[in-house]
């Protein structure tokens, strides 16, 4: 079928189709089918989409990549047809029935996954397989060695060093005081970070929120040549992209399958040439994961730690409540700011995590001798040297820490009943700081004022909700009357 | 956070914003995430899709029904937020974690898909948990029974009769002379086919090529009235919805799961009101199933029909090798009007098998004593009867039977050697001619000059190819020599 090129000038990130609803209907073709143009010799496998109302029946819209590869003009005609699909999609199908796919296979579909030509349904099932079927640590290896190598990687030299919680606790914003108290201490920490998924924030939306977080591979080699270390966003430094993507199709239903978990945080260790990495698995009732899970994950982290040949160490950690009082980008700043200046109305319980953390990965290292590690860690924050280091990250990547304002609208939660706080659901907590606005809205949030085992009065104050509109404010208390994320007994 | 209203003029079929690549990282979006979108009071819930070159970072570029909801102008703001997924998708979820699920949160699931907020990849979770889960007859039930509230149902009087391949069989148009023949009994038969998802042509293909299949549902009465049979396309008479657009996911990798397969069949004939269907199970190598599997789809269909109150049965037939002579649209027209002429050169493997189902049909519907149908078949399809009848729905649907043009590029294909046809694979063959354009050109496909057992000398005849392009014939050609469809022993 043959049908007139309209141009209409946008980029998608890979060559997609605009067919007009009638035309697509008598091809057969639907959303995220694949159909071929051909112009003269030259071919394009381009993915589907469907409109009215911007072209007639016998035209065609064509992404940016079409144009280009095809090199067209406006009222060129095309010829289309249904194209097969990619290999990988019979892989995905093989995995989908349990059998184990080779390394050549893996790398077949995660080098798809990256250059789009696999859609958003395919990757779907790839992740439905792996969730339903398993994986084996041969199998995890080569997804890992996949990704890593359809990827950019940063080579640095020296103690490069990581620490990485695997999620799922409430505020819990370590990662800027274990990177400003370990880089003082000489280690090179180059940082990249997620955004939150399901969580009330991600460590790159909290940093955002006193500087930039989205930076090129060349622009952050120019940040680690200065300070040695950063706090980064993933997402834009190519560092593992396929993970990025099948991240994005995991999170559409919260699945977060084991392998996938084992191979996207060492893929993005492996490519920043990270050879001490400390994993933080917080376990626990509303965590991420239960104490069996998370001893599992310890063990299947230290099987393929030996496979790479990096030094990686696992903690079990506390993760049954909230870490810090707030939750929300600028919330949990001010937390950390608040530990790394040593004031005296700091959230402890962060303080404690971060200096654990820190001492673990001194002492991995050999900055500090085994059992040595929590004092130079402490006199690391105490002297203020971790604070000095931080503001120096933060001005590097181009922030500064003024106006740091919470949102306008905010309203005081308080007891219903005396009593002791028996639970703090962090899935409830991060849901409602979520219909407040964060992470979007850097000022909204949720402020803590009591944790597990605290004793609280009737009409005593447990919480303040923030938000940057009075809507979502109503809409948040709506919610917390229903769900009630904290119990007194 | 609030963007600027760009309309470009386009419907979706859903809600759909485009967001600047930029804007959506900040957000934390991608695509096929939701976000919501608030104007004053209103508020609608939107997919998300990513582009540059057509909007700014500080633009929103929104589809038609997003512009009707909310009343939008040009330059008017949006206040965007990340919305939450709607509640089908956590019971997609529990459904892939093998729980079943109840008659309302399955409905839930269907509601959603046919009012489009589910996306691609979320229902290729659910395809994707149907698969590895399966479902219980109770859950079917429900499947069946939300898959028909959601769609558009006929009313017919009198005995509504139905017959109904479950595929994979290349040629075997044997619909057109069944349905001819029935109805010239007297029996009223709104046949709804589909178009071909992996063969060569669907019915809807195959009658596309002398008449048209598409059709509104009111246009479709019309038609019923006059001839009280007819041949269209069911995709656009809404029949039913969520089962067109769940096949379209599942064909992404080929994938059938038995549940599906089951409910899609019943729900079409359940929605034009079938009271006696018949069902054609073809099975054995290179067919859809093997004879164990097609033992237990009939024995699942009986249960049921049983359910639902349908005089239905099923026949497992032969389906080791392509029925009739051609594949591809006009290919198998011009089989189906030799048998319907009784030209002395008709594919007498197509005629008899359609004669079978025929005689089924009448024998169930009381049309012929038991062990007579045979006998009216034959004598409605000799006398011509059958011919008027098939020429009186093609002009119902405004079609004629002139014009039935071949590609012009052919090329024959001979033995290599003397000896006996031993296999010739369905879907092979299939392959082969979706690749010379079938079915989207109708004129494409292959003529089949040999079936199973038959004898064969060097360089006699045992396929033509037909292509509407030069350049798919030579592909054809190719794939020919690599993949082998005939061997010869």
């Amino acid at each position: 079928m043959k049908l007139k090129v309209k141009i209409l000038k946008f980029v998608a990130g890979r060559p997609v189709s605009i067919l007009h609803k009638k035309t697509a209907d008598k091809i057969g073709v639907n959303i995220d089918d694949r159909i071929s143009l051909n112009k003269n010799k030259k071919r394009i496998i381009s993915v589907v989409d469907i409109a009215r109302g911007i072209l007639k029946e016998d035209e065609i819209v064509v992404s940016d990549e079409i144009v280009k590869a095809l090199q067209l003009k406006k009222n060129d005609f095309l010829d289309i047809n249904i194209a097969p699909h990619p290999e990988s999609v019979e892989l995905i199908y093989k995995k989908l029935m349990c059998k184990p796919l080779s390394e050549t296979e893996l790398k077949k579909i995660i080098k798809d996954i990256v250059k789009n030509a696999l859609t958003e349904p395919e990757i779907a099932y790839f992740v439905s397989a792996i969730y339903k079927c398993g994986m084996s640590i041969q199998e995890i290896k080569y997804l890992i060695k996949a990704i890593v190598d359809t990827g950019e990687t940063l080579r640095l030299k020296g103690k490069v060093a990581d620490k990485h919680s695997i999620g799922g606790v409430a505020g819990n914003r370590t990662t800027p005081i274990v990177v400003s108290i370990c880089s003082s201490a000489g280690l090179i920490m180059p940082k990249t970070s997620s955004r939150a998924i399901t969580s009330a924030a991600g460590t790159a939306d909290v940093i955002e929120s006193v500087a930039k977080v989205e930076f090129s591979s060349s622009q952050l080699y120019k940040i680690l040549k200065k300070t040695k270390a950063c706090m980064v966003w993933g997402g834009s430094l190519g560092l593992a992209p396929a993970d990025d993507k099948i991240i994005q199709i995991e999170r559409l239903l919260n699945l977060d399958p084991e392998p996938q978990l084992l191979s996207s945080i060492l893929a993005k260790k492996l490519s920043v040439n990270s050879n001490y990495v400390l994993i933080d698995i917080p376990y626990g009732k509303s965590a991420k994961v239960s104490r069996k899970k998370a001893l599992s994950l310890k063990k299947k982290f230290e099987k393929l730690s030996k496979i790479f040949n990096i030094n990686l160490k696992c903690i079990l950690t506390d993760g049954s409540q909230p870490i810090g009082n707030g939750i929300g980008p600028i919330l949990e700043i001010r937390d950390v700011l608040s530990v790394l200046k040593q004031s005296p109305e700091r959230p402890l319980d962060l303080e404690k995590k971060s200096l654990k953390l820190a001492s673990f990965l001194l002492e991995m290292t050999g900055k500090a001798k085994k059992g040595q590690g929590m004092e130079l860690a402490k006199k690391i924050l105490q002297s203020g040297k971790a604070f000095s280091k931080f503001k120096e990250i933060i001005k590097a990547q181009g922030g500064h820490l003024n106006n740091l304002k919470l949102g306008e609208f905010f309203q005081d939660i308080v007891a219903k009943k005396s009593g002791k706080v028996i639970e703090i659901d962090n899935k409830k907590i991060n849901f409602l700081a979520r219909i407040l606005g964060s992470p979007t809205d850097k000022g909204a949030g949720i402020y803590l004022y009591k944790h597990l085992k605290d004793n609280v009065k009737r009409k005593e104050k447990l919480l303040t909700f923030y938000s940057e509109s009075e809507r979502k404010l109503r809409e948040a208390l709506k919610f917390y009357k229903k769900i009630k994320p904290i119990k007194i007994s």
